[in-house]
């Protein structure tokens, strides 16, 4: 196997937004390599798989020293790890979901994140009727025992899956315990400090987006 | 009022993705006003609600013929319902489910979908524990039920929410009774044809760039 010592990432070069939008896509389409045992990928075959232009790839990767070698290809599990350290998987994430309905039960029950470090820690909701519930091996809490959680445990994610007119409260409580990375599937833009990091899934708004796109095909 | 009239759309501009994407974002600001009962803003007070430049604001929307006029500002309701119509939220989607778990529940049940018009026609599932089950006053019907179910009703999106195992089958009996729109929650990238467009809800992804982004603050 070839020595990538010399081309580790340098965190002091700034890497495009665009290039880092991508990043999440090629890191599943390595994993699923890895799944097939797949040890090396050319980035013209990987460009086929992944429908998007070899060059496209290469540049890509390139922003990170290039990891390929002529006539080899890159290694599948080398570029998986490298990625993976890029987007920060190679650590443990602890993160809670508050709002224990449908969206945030689905959350908690996918198995993917667990499986990429990402661990479940709490579950809370504000109805009594769901106190003590089971979310995938969590007891549901209820929303006023959060400080105190967040004052014993370390979280840094909260997911917040509740109606849009208590996120920002919600926010506003895990950000005064030092939460900086806020997972935001309510209807509404968070006011944030700076040095917290939020990421939106607007569902509505890409519904909207669908229909724009589908209303375009019949013009 | 002022005639907006000769400021309608030119349906045969090319308006950029970049904006295209912004729109369903200034659709809720403006349903928030209306809500609010504002009759009309400007661009500046725009600007500062939603944490864009007033001139973003006025380029955007210039787009369109330009909505606003000097000393008054936009209309809201006008605003609202012309940015609606070019998201094509003015006519009717019947939508069905594919895959009756919690994210396909969530689903089913916001209600914001069916006040934009978005109807649930139907949700399908493989798993016979499911058969009859009520899901947002609908009841589930099985995967194989379903050909026979779009040769008897009109479909325009079909919702992915099931395992990645069976999407692209899933995907293919859609397309094949016709169905042109496909709203893809299963963690990976379709095989469709070019008069089939499909919004992808990469959930892991967006975890990803969290984690990333979370990642670049403590460096």
């Amino acid at each position: 196997m070839p020595d990538f010592n010399e081309n580790t990432v340098d965190d002091g070069k700034a890497i495009s937004r665009a290039v880092i939008k991508r990043l999440p896509r090629y890191y599943r389409y390595l994993g699923d390599l890895l799944n097939e045992n797949v040890d090396r990928i050319s980035s013209s075959e990987l460009s086929a798989r992944m429908h998007v232009t070899a060059s496209q790839i290469r540049q890509d990767l390139n922003n990170f020293g290039g990891f390929g070698q002529q006539g080899y290809g890159y290694n599948v599990e080398y570029l998986h790890t490298e990625i993976g350290k890029i987007l920060c998987l190679n650590r443990e994430h602890r993160m809670i979901i508050l709002g224990a309905g449908n969206l945030g039960q689905a959350i908690a029950n996918y198995q993917g994140f667990k499986r990429r470090g990402f661990i479940l820690a709490g579950v809370f909701d504000v109805r009594p009727s769901q106190k003590g519930k089971d979310v995938a091996g969590v007891p549901v809490r209820m929303m006023d025992e959060l400080p105190d959680f967040l004052s014993q445990n370390p979280v840094d994610i909260a997911i917040l899956t509740m109606p849009e007119e208590h996120a920002q409260h919600a926010a506003d409580t895990v950000i005064a315990s030092g939460v900086k990375a806020i997972w935001n599937f309510a209807h509404l833009d968070l006011v944030v400090p700076r040095d917290v990091v939020v990421e939106n899934v607007h569902l509505s708004e890409s519904l909207m987006t669908l229909s724009y796109n589908l209303g375009k095909l019949g013009r």
